[in-house]
């Protein structure tokens, strides 16, 4: 069982540092020091052939050599000397190994080389592994700091985990001086062995965990990691900084971690679908970390606004409302009791502007109203540093409701000299407190995001598994798959039968004759050349529409031939004579529906890399991509999240009948994207499907151009 | 002359102040004796009946009884004595007066009538106010802080003026620590006289003044503000926090200072237009004021990136690129430099990454390097702290190429603990320094906003003075105006003549006969009712389109002539019996172009409050709304300026020829931008214009659909 041997890493009994050496600056050194600071209670042993006694405790010379099996080896040897001392943990039966040293996929070739002999070493030998590469792992409940951390942190509720070392130190020096705990910081580097996905459920499942936060380039098994939270008993905030969002950035990945970066859209997709928070950058992954280890959480979404000032009550409530959240509206009782104990000249609505000249004693009165209101879900407390303003008494007070009360109250202290001692109270205490009215707002944004998302919108493949079996003509497909070419239109077609997408009565005709029997009763109709034939229609005028009647398809028809024949010349090609006769189907709103693969086919019965295909729908046309109205939902999903998604579009309010038209089948058009995750679910060997345009009209969805690709 | 009156604030050579007490925590004391603090040179005589010596000065019972007529009175006694005050400052001869007081428009209808009164009394004795319900004025450079701040901060180059006395309380505790200095602090409160428009000019023009930044809830005559800008002859930066965006911040500024807050699109458009920079919240205004006020301007808007840790290297290039910035190609010479002098393992390619075992002279070589590339505008150095990083040494090194080189670089210091003394010591010698990436690539964008602003752009009324001159039908139009109505058609479509809009061939006929014969050659026509009876055409469904041939025509006209009579007799209303007949103009794209009054409309002459008139164009068509697919320019303004904002709409590409479709009269549209422009100037009375759809096809842009409101 993995998450068994990921937790040894956490709680063990006896630690070797291989590379402790008489230079207290070596990173084995540091390490072994940094054991002893965090104040290990189990073995300790220092490893290297060249000593006796290192820091006044006896030195092993190899890891085999030590009496017992130790439960830990962290190993700091120059890259090319690992695989041998790896070789000895395993002969000796170690199991669970920390690779801090560099020099591995990150510098090239050879290094990759290296990585790969030790990805093969502990396969051989069952060894799991964090890093190369990496900072190491501080669980500071069980005294362990097996890192080159500068310093230890407190034992607190936050799990941090990150694929650079550097943000773990980062975020350790901002929590150093503000005394935010950790339970544990772990950077996985290269992550050969152990990564995102191997350590998300240990830390969802152990109590002492309250949040998680993480720093990540890639996630390789995306699909499984998002099913790891979702199937997590207890929810938990997972807050992540998810760097390489543009191509720029994906370079300077590739170079730095050979990782390669995920398309923006599907991380953006997951994360959402999964109730994951995504910030950023650092300043907003510590403000939300400290939130959701030291404040207690709303219950939605309604802001209650207290401030000395009337500036800083405009600004707060324009960010509220900008980030989605909403100003709440006080009660008559909240109203009437303010307007009894504030000044006249104070706002006693929401923002509540207890004016310049407030004492301490009138942020508890307005602090204590806004709290027992019941329409109010959080509060921002601003401080600005006025004439007579007690910051620290008022620091005081709004300490005391922070204790008192059961919804979250957030300190705002706008500057810095006068500011900084009142700060501290908050910190000292344990309470998030903020300089910056727009760092709160984003907080309270991301608590709320975390406590109203809809677990039904959760990733899950249990709930779909019903339908996860083979598609029936996966042979044909398998025999029909070309290079950037789609599959037959014949085919295509019986899959939208076997799925449920509805296309337009068409039959594929050889001759004018064919086509002319074909369409006697049909009029209006399309002609067009095979989808198999050429990808992209529109660009090259394959399509002739509104041909109503005999005359005009002759015409259409004899020209599309021509230039068929033309463009087959050209290339070299045969062509089979074979060309689309389509009814046209009546409505004015065109729509699209697409899926792309994201990872290997393997993805659904979570042994592949990615996190599966992602479905695209909105409005369609040959504008799609300049209009950009789309939304997203990754496979596989439900009815209520693609319904959820449309919502977003522009397109929605249209096809649910804006200024007086006629509402259209919006239903037809969820089943029909419904029918395409069924269809990349029977068929995960799918690339892409591209549905442009599907017409949606009062009572039909029909899908007038449907391309598969794998 | 204004400039000299309001000058005159800043360079007493006498000051005197009213409500000074033997209480030392009282508003004039604090105000009495931070004019002391502050160092001024002048006269300072405090006035106060009930005393005859206050801090070791004379006390006068009245300001008239001062042996000299003072250059400035700050009065800060209750709201209800400070018109009497104000008299006798009158009767002396004093001319500019700040009025601490608060209890005026602030609190209602009472305080209300207060202002007004001094107002009045002001204006019979032309003194010049700053106030009431302010925190005061600080001019550091001439010893002057009439305010009750707590501090006074050092002399330096960034002018703040501001509507909340908090933010500048704020922003100073922020200075305080760091030593930001300023030239001029202005709050001027409930801006009963002097306004952000009368002070902009004045700091402008000081040579003293650097940078302006600035709170504001409202600007009172924005046209005005804008030309200020654009006349300035040498152009500042110009940072701007414009509270009270959304509908509820507005009603907070309502009960706030009885400002009314102005239109998001009016404010954003005005700002762009003009070269202003918006901030979203109070550290972007601090980071900004900073940066303008301590660093050098870049040249342009490519990015180099030095960096020790791969992680926030790639974050740091997300930001830059969704900021709309770019990442600066390194030179090939660079880029071999780079290979020569960095390890192998580092990158160097922008973002450079340096990796974590970096010294200071590493540092040193990868910021010559790019400080050297001439493809290298400004540069972002982050410093995380790992283990063996030389936080102070390369604190220096990089103060040391700030110094060197003519090229912003802005050091980012990832931390808090072992950072604080490194950020010191840039903020010591006067240099900019961020602790998070974001907040540094939101400068440089600011800057670069600056540098790169096209001052063809401004808004100049006198570019356009030509074309300001009477329209022809004026005397008309005063006839026509009606509440909540159109200009009736035939005045309109002489208007649309005169400026030179496109109108499709059309007649306005009286029965059914008259309307078969015009048509005669014209099919397919359109039918309608008349503008000025009908605002809402498409939701009462008085469009009748396509009607191809005399039967089409006979039936639509009889069926929308039943509905009107329908109308009409319901509410009771004459109906003329006119219905518009058109031809219904060939092309797909129907475009919008609108025009909404923001002010009075002696704005034009600079009299008048507000803006002038806001253009809208765009996406055309009934879900013009629902694809909010516009642009905006504020009148005044250019062609070029139009072009570059239609650019910014969707439509565009597709008037543009995307997807091989044909290029429409993208010039006879803005030509149709350009004419309502001149509508609106030669009748300045108009409050709005509403052309929807605006057909633009290969050839022409026809106004289908015009609308004027007075």
């Amino acid at each position: 069982m993995i998450m068994k041997e990921i937790e040894k890493f956490f709680s063990p009994k006896s630690v070797a540092v291989v590379g402790v050496s008489e230079e207290p600056g070596k990173l084995g050194s540091i390490i072994f020091n940094n054991m002893l600071d965090a104040g290990f209670k189990g073995k300790l042993y220092p490893v290297n052939p060249k000593y006796k006694e290192l820091f006044w405790h006896k030195v092993y010379p190899l890891v085999s050599e030590i009496e017992e099996v130790v439960d830990l080896v962290v190993i700091a040897v120059p890259s090319k000397f690992v695989n041998d001392v790896l070789e000895d943990c395993g002969q000796k039966g170690v199991k669970n190994v920390i690779i801090i040293s560099a020099g591995f996929k990150e510098i090239g070739e050879e290094g990759k080389k290296l990585e790969n002999e030790i990805l093969a070493t502990a396969t051989r030998f069952d060894i799991k592994i964090i890093g190369p590469n990496c900072l190491g792992i501080l669980v500071p409940q069980n005294g362990v700091n097996a890192s080159f951390t500068a310093s230890t942190p407190r034992v607190g509720d936050v799990a941090l985990i990150s694929q650079s070392g550097a943000y773990c130190t980062a975020i350790l020096d901002m929590a150093m001086p503000i005394n935010l705990g950790f339970s544990h910081i772990i950077s996985f580097g290269n992550k050969v062995d152990v990564d995102e996905t191997d350590l998300l459920p240990v830390l969802l499942k152990d109590d002492a965990v309250k949040v998680v936060g993480a720093y990540l380039e890639e996630i390789k098994y995306g699909n499984k990691f998002i099913n790891e939270v979702s199937k997590s008993a207890k929810r938990k905030p997972i807050v992540i900084l998810k760097a390489g969002q543009t191509n720029e950035a994906k370079k300077a990945i590739i170079s730095h971690t050979g990782a390669m970066a995920g398309d923006i859209e599907v991380y953006k997709t997951a994360f959402e679908q999964s109730g994951i928070i995504e910030v950023e950058g650092l300043r907003d992954l510590f403000n939300l970390l400290m939130a959701f280890s030291w404040s207690k959480y709303p219950k939605g979404d309604r802001i209650g606004i207290v401030t000395n000032a009337g500036g800083p009550g405009i600004v707060a409530t324009d960010l509220v409302v900008d980030s989605g959240l909403k100003i709440a509206k006080l009660s008559e009782a909240t109203v009437e009791l303010l307007s009894k104990n504030l000044p006249p000249t104070a706002n006693i609505h929401n923002p509540v502007d207890i004016i310049g000249d407030a004492l301490a004693d009138r942020y508890k009165t307005a602090i204590q109203a806004l709290a027992e209101d019941n329409g109010v879900d959080a509060m921002i407390v601003i401080i600005t540093p006025q004439l007579i303003t007690q910051i620290e008494e008022t620091a005081k007070i709004i300490i005391n409701a922070i204790k008192v009360y059961d919804k979250p109250i957030i300190p705002i202290l706008l500057g810095e000299k006068y500011m900084s001692p009142a700060l501290s109270r908050f910190y000292d205490n344990r309470f998030a407190a903020y300089k910056d009215i727009k760092d709160a707002v984003d907080v309270l944004k991301g608590m709320v995001n975390f406590v109203t998302f809809d677990t039904n919108d959760f990733l899950s493949v249990d709930k779909v598994e019903q339908i996860i079996k083979s598609g029936k003509y996966r042979a044909e497909v398998a025999e029909n798959i070309k290079y950037d070419q789609a599959l037959p239109d014949e085919l295509t077609q019986k899959m939208c039968d076997e799925v449920g997408i509805e296309l337009p009565k068409q039959k594929v005709c050889m001759n004018l004759e064919e086509a002319l029997e074909f369409s006697k009763n049909l009029y209006p109709v399309v002609i067009k050349a095979l989808n198999s034939d050429l990808p992209h229609k529109t660009d090259f005028k394959a399509v002739h529409t509104n041909l109503t009647g005999e005359s005009d398809l002759r015409a259409a028809y004899t020209v599309l031939e021509t230039r068929l024949s033309e463009y087959f010349l050209k290339d070299k090609h045969e062509w089979s004579k074979e060309i689309l006769i389509q009814e046209q189907v009546k409505g004015q709103e065109q729509l699209f529906i697409g899926a792309n693969m994201n990872g290997s086919s393997g993805v659904y019965d979570q042994s592949g890399e990615g996190f599966g295909h992602l479905l695209v729908f909105g409005q369609g046309g040959i504008y799609t991509e300049i209009e950009h109205d789309m939304a997203y939902a990754l496979v596989p999903t439900s009815i209520e999240f693609i319904k959820k998604q449309l919502m977003k579009t522009r397109v929605y309010k249209i096809l649910d009948g804006a200024r007086n038209q006629a509402e259209l089948a919006i239903d037809k058009y969820v089943d029909a994207i419904e029918s395409v995750q069924k269809m990349v679910l029977l068929y995960p060997e799918i690339k892409s499907v591209d549905i442009n345009p599907i017409i949606v009209n009062t009572d039909r969805a029909v899908a007038v151009d449907v391309k598969v690709f794998c």
